[in-house]
């Protein structure tokens, strides 16, 4: 079996480089607005000038499904599948009761063929236990995000004397993590705090959002 | 402006109940099943037999993408709109950092004209402000969820000596909700703690999801 970080270790080894390339197509070049597939098309075009730069492409769903373009982002996958070796981590930070979570976990490995998918953990385990069943997928649980807004809920200090962010890496990291297959999303715009995380999950592997536009370094 | 509240305000004057109806097309009847539109008719049925019972509809996103069949979600909520007065609760739990919900808000009430949304609260207000923007729906916080695994973060006891779904529940009806269309769940299964909700936010509406199947009364 192949796992997803099997697959982000060969991609790190033979690129040289700890990028992720995300595919958050808001607004199309002139040449392609309008047309039929001009997202396919705007996204292919940077998969194929940087498939030998990044270590994993990650297409934003909401920026498809709201243009009904749910197709177009079916062929973006297949075409990164078809054409590099470099995974793809779907972003679409789901999560809901059991039932339900299954049926999301099937939209992102069998619909989409995503080999990685974010997850929220504010329904906690059983609802994140359907996506890590994929034992082959990544899963990215949220932990603390990169927007200013993310400290509203969690930077909440626990009785503990812990914000809430540390109690879901800890919880990743030692009790939700039995198939191995677990990372987690630190921001990049919180460089304490991500040292923080990284301290508390050890050799665990990160997404780090945020660098960049939103400010990170 | 007809709000949200204002249509499950005319629908459960008309119906006289508080009941709302889910739509998560798990499996159809043999009849349907590897029909083309099977979801849809499936789905519509229960509309048609159901529309004077009710007060509000909630089909479940991840039930319709596993399947490929956002175009018989679209479908059905247009017929939905087309023969009913009763409001569409898009239930997809959705949140990202601002610019992402921004397309998660165009996906639920552009794309599928849903007259709510439910929202997932762990990235904070800048995540859920572009979906509040839409002041004519509703938004639907989860606060504290209907699941067993719904504890593991929510119940966890802040530094104040409150539960994490406590904190959301006073953020959202003090805080967040200049616009007066915030609703939240709280989960039958848990009546101890959906009645501290209800102590907490007044006359604020709650879908209270839980009832039969899940245990809840």
């Amino acid at each position: 079996m192949v796992t997803f970080l099997d697959q982000v270790a060969t991609a790190e080894k033979t690129n040289k480089t700890f990028l992720c390339v995300g595919l958050d197509p808001a607004r199309l070049p002139e040449h392609l607005a309008g047309q039929p597939d001009g997202i396919f098309q705007f996204c292919r075009d940077i998969v194929d000038a940087t498939h030998d730069l990044v270590l994993a492409f990650k297409p934003q769903i909401a920026y498809f499904a709201a243009e009904r373009a749910e197709d177009q982002l079916r062929r973006l996958i297949a075409h990164i599948h078809a054409t590099t070796d470099i995974p793809v981590i779907l972003d679409a930070k789901r999560a809901d009761i059991t039932s339900t979570s299954h049926q999301y976990a099937r939209e992102a490995f069998e619909v989409y063929q995503a080999d990685a998918l974010t997850v929220n953990p504010y329904f906690g385990l059983d609802s994140i236990q359907p996506f890590l069943d994929y034992q082959d997928k990544g899963i990215i649980i949220l932990c603390r995000t990169s927007n200013p807004g993310g400290a509203e809920i969690q930077n909440i200090t626990t009785m503990d004397g812990v914000p809430i962010y540390e109690v879901v890496a800890r919880k990743a990291a030692r009790e939700w993590n039995r198939h191995g297959n677990i990372l987690l999303v630190a921001g990049a715009t919180h460089p304490g705090e991500l040292a923080r995380i990284r301290e508390i999950v050890g050799g665990m592997t990160l997404l780090i959002p945020g660098v960049g536009a939103q400010g990170g370094g």
